[in-house]
């Protein structure tokens, strides 16, 4: 920083496709840090080092930063600074911060210019000061890409391109740089092996009106995937070759731009002359309303990740009381029995099993250093999911496995009685995610309970877990919901140094009704696992939030138990029978 | 619009103070196509003529708008073009649109402007025809102000001069543009008489580091109302002069600009030299956090309200029977109730009294042509509020007369349970209106049912009926809501044709509790009149909304009593029992 008259260096937690899980080449914060949350921002300067994150990672961070000389910075907290009016105290005027512009979206490169500007304080965006320093930086994955075929996307690459020129004339646009790497996999019918537990491949695409072209790796491309490509007109260049060929764009290119998407530094590189039209990438809208085929394997998915963890469960009852049983051979069992089923590729994220206190840290997972055995008392809070070729899961059970106190059962009930809420909802056709977002909370906020994080995130299909642009939390996203969405539903409850719970379906968006006063939507559970009945008191149910447990149990019942062995089916009707 | 080669002209329904409520001189989308309602824009070609409204206007603005030759576009219905993008579609490129930069807000010009430059449609701001063509059109009112005493108002004006100061710095501004009139009057402690049912009078105010500056007419300023200023150190200029004192800004101004309330005119007359901060009115949040003797004085009104409201109900179940009622025969006998109350001054807006079908046109008034007789049967809805020294009121109750369908007391009740949903919630300190929105809506929509309006705005205290910043609909507004706020809480209903119901009642946020998931807020119903029990289903309730209106009637009966004649005791008695 110094030989470079840099005052601050910014670290953030993503990669040139702005992704939430990224390959290890660009994990220079956690790399830096030792933290290795989804979200976070480590800033550096001449004489102090900070991370900011969220809720969802203020005890693990706090545990992760120890000793290092870097101070965490609780984002969300009115007591907390917000990174650049941070930057604005520390740094005198005529200070310069350096970041690499590869790594932060034109939006945020902007946002921080503006911010910082009437301190006088610059930015250059041109140093990835890791190249440097980080000795050992691993080179950009080389993996294979491979084809999802037509039975498992349901629409081919060129019908989806299509609907993405249809969207560019729409706006007066003609060119379109997608950087997202799960929207090109979707966009092309192409899956990779370079993000971990994200069936995508490192690249990026321009779609024109006459040209769709793939940016990546020679290498990656076998002579199979070569036909696909050739089949659906879609071209290829090497990665690095992106920014010359936006660098020569005529002056015709009116390119349609998500700022909050694209890199700075592709957003440099396009030339002066080019017309820019602001608008969200077209290709995210598109990929979250899920069509027939990918619905469909969402429910097949289900059913086999339902029988996956119907298995382990079993497993885990009959051994609980006979062996040590740790949070790491948890994980371990649920990806044998997911392992098991048919057209598994891999899990979905990182597995968060995590026994008493480690539950109320969100995000927590099991390593060699955290890890601890299970006991048979308490809640044991599992998030996990597929990858499977027909579809995405994501599931979280909060188990009991043995004694739990009073205020347990309640906090349990108030997070279901969210879920319910939710579940079993209806709005009319315009409405947003923050509209619906209190449902899930009504029944804590009135015990004056609260979790800080959202309710539910769009999934992909057999693609990342985490998909916008729809969301539902507390904070406002413009997105309305529509028909064909997959979202997740999952209230939760966090007690520091006690336990967590959460309860995750993955729900579908469906239309419901149409009356004089418009459509109406609603949400259809798609997983398929009973929730644990020991945690319920059922005394703060209503009739019609017991209705709904039996009736959901009911389906888990009908839908697993002709997959089953008779020992298991009769688990299962344990599990599910009326409250 | 031919003379001064304009090839449309945009007639807002606002003034230079972008009120709702306005004075007639500025009426003038009224004058010209009979339309009164209170938010609607008329657009005219040299061809061509449309009005642009909302719901709660569609069939008032139907009806007036017959055979004036102007259109109706139906604002917020999926096939209604927007205002600009029919002028888009409609205008040739090279055209230029009129407007009188006086009544549109800074950022509607620039809204407008930059939606029509890329078809090269110019926007000249220049432009009063009505100045020439409205032959008798009436001046600026000249009544006299007067000044509201401190033991209404809590908080002198140099206290509260010194709040807008503090904010400015903070904002690192220093001169501040008061275009609102009920900003002006709240800030200042003043009331007028210029515009119909809001106690405001028509100025501007600046206020700088040293200086607070009223501009209005000096015929408007009695000796008493001078003493009052003098003591708050507020001194006065000529109305007119507010552009000339704008021009003349020296290079030190730092501006503390809010686009969406300073007109346009004002805008062009700041210098180049001085800088601009772009933010909200500091003083419209001021405003709506009511003070401790203002909220005193809600409550006092509210009692004086309920006996008017009482005194009323029972001469129209006297009378109902007897003679003929019309809805203008109501409308001056709530007005005769309430003006027998302590310290009333008129009403808050023009009462809506609206029988069987005029229920469901959303802000139907009775006038000469529209008015009709009720009859012992159906629906009445009575929306009324009044203006006393001490408070704003603003009550809808629904009325039984009669027979009513099966149909009718299940719309009621859903009604009713979405009242009370939003009544009794709690809900954590940064919550905005629109998340909680839901509650008054999600009885209907479980049936596909709806209402298009907001659920909740702010009231002013003894000002404006409907005031900012917060408020309650399913439209985003990203201000939080804070303890202090005054709002109305107003779920509502229509079958078009048939009938319309709505049940409002005034509610004031109050703190809640604290816990370790931080401060939550709820609401305190302050209106007193009981809601009428022949039209609630019990069974559609559950034992929680059955316990909420019998606590809440026996609220009512326990502060109105003690002022009521025993006679009018026995009958509240009787209205407030328990379900």
């Amino acid at each position: 920083m110094r030989e470079k008259n840099l005052h601050a260096y910014i670290v953030p937690s993503t990669d040139p496709h702005i992704g939430e899980y990224i390959p290890d080449r660009w994990k220079s914060r956690e790399w830096i840090s030792g933290f290795d949350g989804s979200a976070g921002t480590v800033i550096i300067t001449l004489e102090d080092a900070g991370l900011w994150t969220d809720s969802r990672y203020f005890l693990q961070a706090e545990m992760q930063l120890e000793s290092t000389g870097i101070r965490l910075f609780r984002s969300g907290l009115p007591s907390t600074p917000d990174m650049l009016e941070w930057l604005a105290m520390t740094l005198p005027s005529g200070s310069t911060i350096g970041v690499d512009g590869n790594v932060f979206t034109t939006a945020d490169v902007i946002r921080i210019e503006s911010a910082l500007a009437t301190k006088e304080i610059g930015l250059s965006t041109d140093y990835d000061l890791f190249d440097e320093i980080r000795s050992d930086r691993p080179a950009i994955p080389q993996e294979g890409i491979f084809e999802l075929p037509l039975e498992y996307a349901g629409v081919s690459a060129s019908d989806k391109i299509d609907s993405v020129r249809s969207a560019l004339r729409e706006n007066g646009a003609n060119l379109v740089i997608i950087t997202a790497l799960d929207e090109i996999a979707w966009l092309f019918n192409i899956r990779g092996n370079d993000v971990e537990c994200n069936p995508v491949a490192v690249a990026y695409a321009v779609i024109t009106e006459s040209q769709s072209i793939l940016f990546t790796d020679a290498k990656k491309i076998s002579r199979e995937l070569h036909e696909h490509l050739d089949r659906e007109r879609i071209t290829t260049a090497e990665y690095g070759r992106i920014n010359s060929f936006l660098s020569t764009l005529p002056s015709q290119a009116t390119i349609l731009f998500d700022a909050n998407r694209v890199n700075y530094a592709l957003r440099k590189a396009i030339p002066a002359h080019c017309r820019i039209v602001e608008a969200l990438s077209p290709v995210a809208l598109l990929k979250a309303v899920k069509n027939e085929t990918e619905i469909a394997g969402f429910r097949n998915a289900m059913i086999k990740d339902g029988i996956a963890l119907t298995r382990f469960n079993i497993w885990l009852e009959e051994h609980l009381h006979e062996r040590e049983i740790t949070e790491l051979d948890i994980a371990e069992k649920l990806y044998e029995y997911r392992d098991e089923q048919d057209l598994f590729v891999g899990e979905s994220f990182s597995p968060i099993v995590s026994y008493g206190e480690h539950g109320a840290i969100v995000h927590y997972h099991p390593t060699q250093e955290t890890n601890i055995p299970i006991a048979p008392k308490g809640f044991l809070l599992i998030d996990s999911g597929g990858q499977y070729f027909d579809g995405t899961t994501d599931t979280t059970r909060t188990f009991v496995l043995g004694e739990i106190s009073e205020q347990m059962r309640k906090d349990f009930t108030l997070v279901l009685k969210g879920h319910i809420a939710l579940a079993s909802c209806r709005f009319p056709q315009g409405t947003r995610g923050s509209q619906l977002d209190i449902l899930a909370r009504q029944a804590m906020w009135n015990e004056g309970l609260n979790y800080l994080h959202g309710t539910g995130h769009g999934i992909g299909h057999f693609l990342n877990v985490h998909e916008g642009p729809q969301s539902i939390r507390m904070e406002e996203n413009p997105v309305k919901l529509q028909p064909g969405m997959v979202m997740s539903n999952e209230p939760a409850f966090y007690r520091n140094g006690e336990y967590g719970l959460r309860t995750e379906n993955v729900v579908l968006i469906k239309e419901d009704i149409e009356t004089p006063f418009g459509k109406f939507y609603s949400f259809e559970t798609l997983t398929l696992f009973p929730i644990d009945k020991a945690a319920i008191d059922k005394s703060l149910l209503s009739e019609k939030e017991t209705w709904w447990i039996n009736d959901y149990h009911m389906m888990v019942f009908d839908k697993l138990s002709p997959k089953l062995e008779a020992d298991e089916v009769e688990w299962l009707r344990e599990k599910t029978s009326a409250l």
